[in-house]
């Protein structure tokens, strides 16, 4: 069998974490990578990720030509946070039959926000014969399907509460500006006036996949937004916070089921928290019987995580039938450490 | 559509348990249950576990007429823990065009000890066009699935340590006698020499769940069986330990891959742990990019636990494609809130 064939759309901190992760896998090649970005256009993957492997594969801005050039099983779309924006590249690479794994947080359960647009993605996925996930760490993963999961060993479960204390120091230029760091209060108060500033995306997308997987009907979903002020300057690969500003936001949700608030989401991103003291890790609480108290410290890493929930999916979703899925119709993410051409079907 | 349609074979604390759990579903009916312990032949499903539903159900002592009286969608199978000994059981029921779960705990990944009855059963349940499925708290999640889906946000995995610290107070004789409790000293010594006692069973099954999943070869695989000795009288519903007998045993094991070991397991099961200070827990620590430290303390009740694994599985295993699964085959495990029907495709 030939080895499995990924093209990247998108080359930034996540889309460049999965071309390095698929650099120590067995069985994979990287034939194509898409980006824009006029520092990596026209450079080869070897010389932008400092490696010899892939000095032939030139970073190309055209997608048609990426995906037109060589046969590809599967690609990598890294580039967006909603739907809308993922929609139309998700569109061209399922038109070539190709199966696509997204980062783009709300396609982890577009059915929350783009009812239409999932419907439609899982029609274009199906005329092709090709799958479509969104996944990552969270979304994806520490929010919603380990929660899912837990809740497989309980007969009944009255209350959930996720919190995820994380850093957002590993994630690139997107994820800074979407989560304000660096920005002053002022400017923080505006552009969550004019609802500019997207903090978390994911929310809605985590308390449906869980409300979903375990058939509740969600009746309300609230989330707020709140400033994290850094009292000294923070540094990360790709953000700065100087004293005063936004290290990042702490979310909060509540999701509304029979009346009351059966799920708590509680998720304070920023970067650097160590630099005052806050110290990362995941917590799921779920009541009910029995009831099931999980923590992870530290938080599992989100830059890596993402990009190895990405990686890690592609035989999944290679085997899978073909249409829309989510973590929830799929076997467990795994670690591949054999040859992945072995666990396709 | 009509509810879905359960059999029970095994009425001990697993079967009845089940049959408990099930009460409080909708859109799922007991149709039948097979036992044969003369205090429950004979009785209703009501009077056995004191409620006013299933006065119609009598017990019955041979499966044929349970399984011959009405249609039967799913049997649940709590009346062994080796292959071997479920196997006769298994092929009768698929042969009978029912899907099964059962709480074998070898069955939770009989290619471990069995791999030619694991082939046959294949091959017995794809004939009849029928799923068979081994599952529960452990093996079936805790050590082995959790593991796994954990890994899934992991670049690299160098070591695993799994360590469950439980309570065997909520079980039945069967495991009170596999598990020693009440023996003295001398017994256990003379048990285990002449490798009459089973201990927890699953760790070949949870290491060669784990193993295959990550793509790792198993070299070779070592346990150890040690006495807890009780100095109080401990008493659960189906065990007792006079003071210096068992209260149960520690089981260790270690998995060699690549020259090392790569796995370590840790368990000790005992009743009343708290009488003598142990407090319970689960533990899985996984080495490599990025680290992973999970505890959920206290340890997922096993009886439940493994009572809503089998029970949660339903729909899954229902849904699933003929032939011999393992829970790393399937979507995730969840708890089911709302009408089972809802989840059948």
């Amino acid at each position: 069998m030939d080895n499995i064939k990924i093209a990247i759309w998108g080359f930034g901190a996540m889309g460049a974490g999965m071309a390095k992760m698929l650099l120590q896998k067995r069985g994979v090649d990287i034939v194509g990578v898409c980006d824009v970005h006029p520092d990596r256009i026209g450079k080869s993957v070897a010389e932008v990720l400092k490696v010899d492997k892939y000095n032939d594969i030139i970073i190309n801005g055209d997608i048609e030509t990426v995906l037109s050039n060589k046969k590809v099983d599967l690609c990598l779309l890294a580039t967006d946070s909603f739907t809308k924006g993922a929609f139309p590249k998700l569109k061209l690479i399922m038109d070539k039959k190709i199966n696509v794994i997204t980062t783009a947080e709300e396609m982890a359960y577009p059915q929350a926000q783009e009812p239409e647009l999932a419907k439609e993605l899982d029609e274009i996925a199906k005329v092709n014969g090709v799958t479509v996930l969104g996944t990552g760490i969270n979304p994806g993963m520490i929010m919603d399907l380990l929660v899912v999961c837990l809740t497989g060993c309980m007969e009944t479960v009255e209350y959930i509460e996720a919190k995820r204390v994380n850093s957002l120091s590993p994630f690139g230029i997107t994820v800074m500006e979407e989560q304000g760091v660096g920005i002053t209060l002022e400017e923080f108060n505006k552009r969550q006036a004019q609802g500019e500033l997207a903090g978390h995306v994911g929310f809605k997308e985590s308390v449906n996949m869980i409300s979903d997987a375990l058939g509740w009907k969600i009746e309300k979903f609230e989330q707020q937004m709140k400033p994290i002020s850094t009292t000294v300057n923070r540094k990360s690969p790709y953000g700065f916070a100087k004293a005063g500003t936004l290290a990042g936001i702490n979310m909060t949700g509540q999701c509304y089921i029979d009346g009351e608030v059966k799920i708590d989401m509680i998720h304070p991103q920023q970067i650097e928290p160590e630099m005052e003291g806050t110290h990362t890790g995941d917590y799921i609480t779920i009541k009910g019987n029995p009831q099931v108290n999980m923590a992870i410290t530290p938080e599992v890493e989100g830059g890596i995580g993402t990009i190895a929930m990405c990686v890690n999916m592609i035989p999944h979703v290679i085997n899978a039938k073909s249409g829309l899925k989510t973590m929830i119709d799929l076997p467990v993410p795994r670690a591949i450490l054999g040859d992945m051409r072995d666990l396709i079907d």
